[in-house]
């Protein structure tokens, strides 16, 4: 009987392991049956943008938290597919920094181009996951949103690639619930025109903080606050930004800092981070961690060294996105088609616990991309996934890094070589901050597919 | 072996079950064990206002549904527990239409003093619920989110008593994903402040679009727009309050409606309704119903005439709400104690049809009043819980109906007696439209607990 695969996500994560497969089937290989399943209505994940915020349609929570507007924040040089490259996609070089609907374009290019949207079962949330040491088998319970039923099937081996990027992490400062205005989560975060002309706070200090204070002010804002727990970002901020200590508490619309000041605020934006959540999970399969390089728990960051035939695809903090997704998922790919062979569980553990030691010596940015560089790299030597050059990629990151120090409003019109076909991206029509119109169309100078 | 019950949600519908096991228990009866499943921290279900919206701190959907300035949008005397008056629990009597937190106090006060408070177990979700022919119990899987784990236990009994006002019904309308402005459904609603000086529409033409509308004008809105699918609410509005028929789309800040009539807005509220969702229930014990007065598939509205181990309480349209859940509750107590014997499974499905049928007829509110009531005093007969005058109640509902459309900003300025005591409500200190806290405190006129 041949092996059957449950994939749980078709964002990024879940794409690069039916990619992997894909690859594998196309160079003679014989793939087991893989079924993938789909919250949504569409592939994509995150990418798949969304109005909706809260629960869905269904009554499932949403997952997707982009926001309009939302143009990449690091260079697509970082993220370009190895098998896949943006030239390729698109007939020609594109600028650094695409707006969300053109990297959306982008991943489903090549999927569409593998054929593999036939394995997605699409709006089919699973609800839960057991594993049988009977059986050695997992059984997989989905709700298949259309039809309103729930059904189960059992599977060899289930790969997870929900992401860790949909379920907010949502602390509490007293007063939120008495203010006289909008609080929300970044997660909800959608239309930075609702926020024109207004005060705003952002609580956090992280990349959604930086976005989304800057897409506010983008879009008209009054003022952004920015609110950091342990060390303001930095910036050098437009006179309209500015950083504070951390909110204490609120009254009416007057938020508390730590350091004894406050401001008048109309709108509070918690900028607070993601948890790891799987509610479809039970406690011998659920990986418990926050958001870091290294979670405990997996070999080689993809298999559950409790019982391997559970797979994690992209539960990292990330520097490297897409293509470190396709390393996990080839590497993962090959021990399920028995050409790589794990070690025992005490050389899996032993060897986790090692990459730990390494995450935690880490003390800077660079050394973070370096750590995480080290790991692609491992991964990549033992599959054949295409070349990648993950020390050109370091070396952009690492530029990236500066660019942003040097102007955090303008590091977006900045232009990086394809680290596969060397071409530097060109320079984009019109300066970031004047780029009011986030779609496919306006940036790459293209008539609208449709009338609006 | 003693019975084990769970009863899934600790809100009004919940409480009522564990009020009436009290009942029995105090006076003399031998009463199971009872497990009470509360996702949030506090007792009291929709009436436990929260200021999150969408996922709560633990990434579960957030059930409150509630929002600052809600008041009573019925007369208290309707929905007065036979057994615990608002006079017995506020040691006067006080006014027909409180706020929330008057509310919440009156139903916390019941639960407090029967001592069922140790029988809940908070901050508790339930995953999942199974039952199995072979040992004839169900096994109710749950999270305990302080601790993050996830176990399960067995119950011969499971009371779903979680509520249907929870997961919001959000209809997609073309142009809503460009629409830049805030768009939300009610569930998600919180402060009508965050409105002031906007163009808000409203869609929807039920209770909450009706509420949603007058507390945006209340609190300084602009202008509200409903729009309506079937049929205006058609109440005497204020003028800058008016009624068109359904939104077709929605180009930019331009909602475009059925009558080919278009107006600018600065915010969508969705007041669509909720869906009747059971996340954690197999297809084979799952209600599947829209809100109507008599949904199929339960005996005597409470019983799952399929396995009828498994027991629904408050599922129903509402007239009636918290008596009605006590009328459910009583009864149900009293089958599972062996008191009430329940018919052949084809006996039960006749009367349910039957009783399908009576609703069918019905053809206004008066009607559906009386079809409720009937219902109710159906379920009172047979048990001991105190005299309940449904006729009074019935002619209190009819009264209320006819004073909203005297003057749908001032019905609630009106004073109803009781039905338990007679004593007729006091009229409130402020009329409705000038009471701008909706506190406690402010509502008794007595000093506040704390500073804020």
């Amino acid at each position: 009987m041949s092996l059957r695969i449950a994939v749980i996500g078709a964002g990024p994560s879940g794409l690069a392991q039916l990619r992997a497969f894909a690859s594998a089937a196309a160079a003679g290989a014989e793939v087991p049956e893989i079924v993938a399943f789909e919250k949504q209505s569409d592939w994509g994940g995150l990418w798949n943008y969304t109005w909706r915020t809260g629960l869905d349609g269904h009554g499932e929570p949403v997952h997707g938290s982009m926001y309009r507007y939302l143009w990449s924040n690091g260079p697509k040089e970082c993220l370009e597919f190895a098998d896949y490259g943006f030239e390729e996609h698109f007939g020609r070089a594109i600028p650094s920094y695409p707006p969300r609907a053109v990297l959306f374009d982008y991943i489903k290019g090549r999927v569409e181009k593998s054929g593999v949207r036939s394995f997605v079962r699409f709006e089919t949330p699973v609800k839960w996951v057991s594993w049988s040491d009977e059986t050695q088998l997992f059984t997989v319970t989905v709700k298949d949103l259309k039809s309103d039923t729930v059904s189960s099937e059992t599977f060899d081996y289930v790969v997870v690639a929900s992401g860790h990027f949909s379920t907010p992490n949502v602390p509490y400062f007293p007063g939120l619930e008495m203010f006289p205005g909008r609080v929300l989560h970044s997660h909800d975060f959608r239309d930075a025109c609702e926020f024109t002309g207004k005060n705003v706070l952002v609580v956090g200090a992280s990349y959604s903080a930086e976005d989304i204070g800057i897409q506010c002010h983008k879009y008209g804002a009054k003022s952004v606050t920015f609110s950091y727990r342990t060390r303001p970002m930095g910036f050098d901020w437009p006179e309209t930004l500015s950083e504070v200590p951390l909110l204490t508490h609120v009254t009416g619309k007057i938020a508390h800092f730590k350091d004894g000041s406050s401001r008048e605020v109309d709108a509070i934006v918690l900028c607070t981070g993601y948890l790891h959540h799987f509610p479809f999970l039970d406690d011998s399969l659920r990986l418990k961690t926050n958001n870091r390089l290294w979670p405990l728990g997996l070999y080689k960051g993809v298999f559950w060294t409790k019982n391997p035939k559970l797979l994690y695809i992209g539960m990292q903090d990330q520097f490297y996105t897409f293509n470190m997704f396709d390393a996990q998922a080839w590497y993962a790919r090959d021990v399920i088609l028995g050409k790589i062979a794990l070690p025992d569980p005490a050389a899996m553990e032993a060897e986790t616990l090692e990459w730990r030691a390494r995450e935690e010596a880490v003390t800077n940015p660079e050394e973070a991309i370096d750590f995480q560089t080290e790991y692609v790299r491992d991964l990549l030597a033992a599959t054949d996934y295409p070349h990648l050059d993950v020390d050109h990629v370091a070396a952009l990151f690492k530029e990236w890094e500066h660019h942003k120090v040097e102007g955090i409003l303008t590091y977006r019109d900045r232009s990086y070589p394809s680290t596969l076909t060397g071409t530097v991206a060109p320079v984009h029509h019109t300066p970031w901050m004047q780029a009011m119109d986030d779609s496919l169309e306006a940036f790459l100078n293209v008539p609208a597919k449709a009338a609006e």
